[in-house]
């Protein structure tokens, strides 16, 4: 039996609820054929975000990490590729701070990259009829620090974790509250991506090889 | 007296121009006070464009290296922050090749951080009252290609090389001419941003530190 | 039995296929248990396909008759709400010709809105699980000039039709082929979006009051 | 001596500040050597807005009348062709009221055509730096309402005024206060823009045939 940890955000920058973590939610005390799901959420604070993280992989030792948060303005599911080593944020995060330009872990790697079979998640989010592709950025603020964090506290463990990120899109009461129309995703349609991510990430052990790239 | 060397595309995917080689030709001959440019086009082709560039560095010895490439879609002068090591061609390049997830060095680092002095340069770009912005991603073709190619030559050289990498929008007939309204930009804007680009790089030491960054 | 005529596009601007009528064609001989529908393509020219349709609709005295266009660039099905009276080409048609700023109708109304019950039609297609939304323009080419003609060709023959017109994606193979990675939709998705349409065109009388704006 | 009336909108959904409101208000008291500019606020609230401005239309006798609205999300100043004569409010105006597809004037045409030379505006914008464009709609939110109603109001009064409207992008520092980072402009350039519209508007009788329009 594997054990599947979903984290999702809390709200940020004034927003009363966050769709990572309405996604993540309705997963709680969800469970496979051989695996179970165990949902957290995570402040979206600098370094706290990413120590809340780290206590929670090493207390459930888990075979699955995938971290989901807000992606305002994107249109699809976007399954992360990489997340690199800067934080500079363009807003506050929600305890007040704004870093500029500096690195996540001063001796750490520029980049890392997933070990997730993103191509074979999006592949099957597409067959189910969601829109979904695979992003070359994960931006520069808490959802990339916590991807880059994820990544080095599972290198560093030794362990054999399969992790990643997903960004997802507004809700559409969200998209509706704006006036500058943003697209959205509906809740269930999201959840069910969230799914089959878990489900894929579980079953494939060996990414498939299909174009999914950007030509910038 | 500095040397800059200015490298831009060829035409790819059928089109008949790029707006990067039309900015980088129009300044052959350009020298300042204390620099002086060279001007190059590079193949739009896997692996030959970044030996063909690592000659130039080696012909050139240049202190400044800025790439400029093609973002069709984009609206504003792109001023690229990081390159990573992937190949994911969702096109096919000018020799036809199409590499999907492969390494660009294998032994290589995940990713590059350029070493322009990325915000000063958006800085002066955007006092000119042109549009920029710093780029999270250079996506993962040719373009990327070349730029982690670059940072990867400059930093086995052991020489102290300013190298980097931008992309620019579509020119106003490329943008025309097609049925879905890209944004595009003037050339004489494009030409002016390369300029106040090199200017930058040559005089900032150290770059300012200023938000740059994007949520996601 | 009601007559619903559909109409597609062919290529335009040098493409080799049109989303439009890839889909509009995949639907000749469907039939439901009240209506049949009639399937014909239209030329991207000003005038020519004005007149094409007309002598259709005189022909087959349709009771629905639903425009079907290629908008690239859109992510969702766009049913328009509303065809102006003015030509203003940015490209060419598929006859060379690129009216500016010219009346469709010197004498006519400067607008016609559809009389389809077009928020019926879109909540049904969300429903569906479509991306789908009302469209405050249907631009001022071909599209929107022959939407304009329709709905006055209807107006003045005095018979009680639903006219209508819908724009829908590039097909994923168009965008693909592109470098400024615009959005597409699945064939299947798009015919699916056209059957919901034309079923929900034939079986409500009366439009549902929902919001379906924009603020700008 | 011309009399030029410029209104911009309070801000609204609860936003702080609106860019329009914020570039009309600097040009309080400008005048050329043919005319002289009047600036006035409009309330963000259905029929209210129109009652508003009619009054000042009828108390002023102003030549040219071009009211100014923020478009968040757009990235370049639009000069808006035309009015359609719905409401259809995806969010609620400043007195609470949420109209949908509700015709402004139950007798009145469907839609109005602006008299300002919009294409000369553009062009002219253009031509000084400035990113611009002629749109295709205006939304169907108050300023579509307030554009129709001022075309209304102008057609009735038999006099010959030339009236329209522009819409314009976020500041820069509503944008960076978002998360899903929409385009901006920044206030001098939206000034300019103005300025550039009227003195266009007093200046040019018969307007520029350049394409300006829409593939969809």
């Amino acid at each position: 039996m594997k054990t599947v940890l979903l984290t999702g955000f809390e709200p940020f920058n004034g927003a009363a609820i966050n769709p990572a973590w309405e996604a993540v939610r309705a997963l709680e005390g969800w469970s496979g054929e051989d695996f179970r799901v165990e949902v957290r959420q995570l402040p979206c604070v600098f370094v706290d975000a990413n120590r809340a993280l780290a206590d929670m992989v090493d207390a459930l030792h888990p075979d699955v990490v995938i971290a989901v948060g807000q992606a305002g303005g994107r249109a699809e599911i976007s399954v992360e590729r990489v997340a690199i080593n800067v934080d500079d944020a363009s807003i506050l995060d929600n305890a007040g701070r704004q870093p500029v330009d500096q690195a996540i872990a001063e001796e750490g790697p520029a980049a890392y990259f997933t070990n997730l079979p993103i191509k074979a998640m999006v592949a099957a989010m597409r067959e189910a009829g969601l829109r979904a592709g695979v992003s070359q950025t994960a931006g520069t603020f808490v959802c990339n620090h916590v991807f880059y964090g994820l990544m080095r506290h599972v290198a560093a463990s030794g362990r054999n974790v399969k992790a990643g990120f997903i960004h997802v899109p507004y809700l559409p009461e969200q998209a509706e509250a704006r006036d500058d129309a943003p697209p959205s995703m509906a809740l269930e349609a999201i959840v069910s991506s969230i799914r089959i991510a878990v489900e894929t990430a579980v079953r494939v052990e060996r990414d498939v090889a299909q174009a999914g790239g950007a030509t910038h």
